[in-house]
């Protein structure tokens, strides 16, 4: 962690902003390449930009282990890279203890799992195990304009090999994900470790407000028809629904963008990114019937129209269970805790047993630079990681 | 306006983004150069980047008529240069009459009328006349975070000639300037030109909301510090308090920043750009203090905190009257309506006898791609702002 602790440092927001193709995951996988090398891992890098480095011949019955290596804009430090260089770890421990694994052990680095820079989560998984269409998502763009295909020509990557990839999948027995906790249940529970039982569903919807550019100045305020306004009473509706959706339920609008963005102008469009999470896929669906429901009435009382995309829907991951007790009783029986966040973990199970390992996090706070992991706990992590490794390699 | 239409057009928000110093700002100013340099008319450039094309030698006692080339982003083709355009075409039209003026004539294309890029409105003029101290201009950043001194430079120009310029004011006797009207008043009065009354006072507020960063999935709804939901209660405050305030107040955010403004995340920071004008100084005041009191109430109710920093403020202006009523005459008796929005001559009246001409606009749209004036109005503009700088330069 230490290595990569300098790359992708974000000057403005804080923290690390790394993103898929861009300076810092450049360095980051040309770090996990040496790393693997070092250790004598044979890298090779899959048609979606996935990195696999294997521990012995690459064959079927494989077990993996990794994450993912870039962030959200300004995010922490310990989101993604730390599952990776956990594994990397692991493989260490065990080559150091003369270990020789029967089955065949890979480290899996994922791409662009926050979806930060084309906004699709997980997208190295998702389009691995065929979960999206690789023409729509090459035809992404992001903030720049710039599409996803022509950012994979741009770094030199072909845009035909995008897409599922089943003999892959195919070739894996089990993967197991270790990612610092995005909450302080292991905290208050004061144990440094747990398994993960589920990940919630989760739904991104892009909502876009049209009203009617005009003078700041010149404008009556009855007869304006601004979309800023009515997406101010989108964002509470959004909120107020979610409270009352009970504690289970999350909705987040954490990303804004208006147009012109102008002081003097009212705007002519404002879009927001809708986040929402909850117990259930129905409850989530529920959720974002009741916000838009609500949300269409508050923009037409505006006189403004509202568009809203899905930009991607994750239903309930219900980790693999055997695999789950089985890393648990190798940790000597840690807890199983659900997650509210999205993993790479999640967009496997339902076509390799999959399981996660949790890392205390001291205050809870993720994606966001004041994420934490104490070092004695990330040690734990990777001794642990070791372990399962060698039970589920043997 | 036909040689400029092109330069400058915004492919993402529609109209033109024109700002200082980029490159339809310069390919501005090079039609401006040689535009004037056809007629005959000698072009320099001021330490603070206004161009200044002189009938007849450089003198004091000088009339000078001229608007701006730069528009706000995504802005109309008239807000700016009809006056600049109106202003040789009026100079064309007074050389084939054969008029001789017994005073200088001047045509000024001032730099950055609407702050669009360094959040500076009236930039050129308001540094010319002293109102503006060029050192903390100098260190404004644009949304890229270059600094004015950094684009002053990279353009070629000398930071140290930034700022007052006294004796280049003392050298005018008038200033008049041409400008489509921002609103309807005379689509419904079926009249093509008016004269300026007055300008209403403006104030420019920077809003930055503070809160907690975290994740979107993971975070409780009850609990969280969201500066987005706090800056959306702000935004209707902002509203209401204008529109309670009564018909002649504005209040608009048209401008909004959100940080790291991923989906996932909720934010660690919003920042909105509030724009307040009211028939009076005091009136503006009034309105802001009630609107922040609001704000502040409304922001720490979120557990966030609230810094207002004020980027401008410019008091009512009364254009000289004797000046205004001849040119009213000389039009023939036309109308003499007040405007909410800011321009080069509101900073100049204090300094310089300043009036203005507007040249109705059909649907009242400004700042936006739909702003518009008919050929015709045009026309009669140019001619009428010929005819008065032949009364005034005689």
């Amino acid at each position: 962690m230490a290595e990569i602790a300098d790359i992708g440092r974000d000057p403005v927001r804080g923290g690390y902003s790394r993103h898929l193709l861009d300076d810092a995951d450049l360095a980051l996988r040309a770090w996990f390449r040496s790393s693997a090398a070092a250790l004598g891992l044979e890298v090779e890098q899959d048609g979606n930009g996935n990195l696999w480095a294997w521990w012995g011949p690459r064959a079927a019955g494989a077990i993996a282990t990794g994450s993912h290596l870039d962030s959200v804009p300004g995010g922490g430090a310990y989101d993604g890279p730390l599952g990776v260089a956990s594994a990397l770890e692991a493989v260490a421990q065990l080559q150091a203890s003369g270990f020789e694994p029967v089955r065949p052990i890979v480290v899996v680095a994922f791409g662009e799992e926050e979806g930060s820079r084309f906004g699709l989560p997980c997208f190295g998984s998702r389009l691995m195990v065929g979960a999206s269409d690789p023409a729509v998502v090459l035809a992404r763009a992001d903030r720049d304009g710039v599409t996803l295909e022509e950012a994979w020509r741009g770094a030199g990557l072909d845009p035909a090999t995008v897409g599922a990839d089943p003999s892959r999948v195919a070739e894996l027995t089990a993967f197991v994900e270790l990612h610092v906790e995005q909450g302080v249940d292991l905290e208050h529970r004061e144990m440094p470790l747990a398994v993960a039982s589920a990940i919630i569903p989760h739904g991104r919807w892009r909502l876009t407000v049209d009203g009617e550019g005009n003078h700041a100045g010149t404008t009556p305020m009855v007869g304006r028809h601004d979309p800023v306004v009515a997406l101010a009473e989108v964002i509470l509706a959004v909120r107020d629904t979610a409270v009352a959706a009970g504690p289970g339920a999350r909705a987040t609008i954490g990303r804004v963008a208006v147009t012109p963005n102008g002081t003097n102008v009212i705007a002519s469009r404002a879009e927001a990114w809708l986040d929402i999470r909850a117990a259930a896929d129905d409850d989530v669906r529920a959720q974002l019937a009741d916000t838009l429901a609500r949300a269409e009435m508050l923009v037409t009382a505006e006189g403004c129209t509202l568009t809203v995309v899905e930009e991607s829907f994750s239903p309930i991951v219900t980790f693999d269970e055997t695999l789950t007790d089985r890393i648990a009783g190798v940790l000597g029986g840690v807890p199983a805790i659900p997650t509210g966040a999205g993993h790479d973990a999640g967009i496997l199970a339902p076509h390799v047993p999959s399981a996660m390992i949790f890392v205390r996090n001291p205050t809870g706070v993720s994606h966001a630079p004041g994420e934490g992991a104490r070092d004695e706990d990330c040690e734990a992590g990777a001794a642990a990681l070791a372990d399962v490794l060698r039970e589920l390699a043997s």
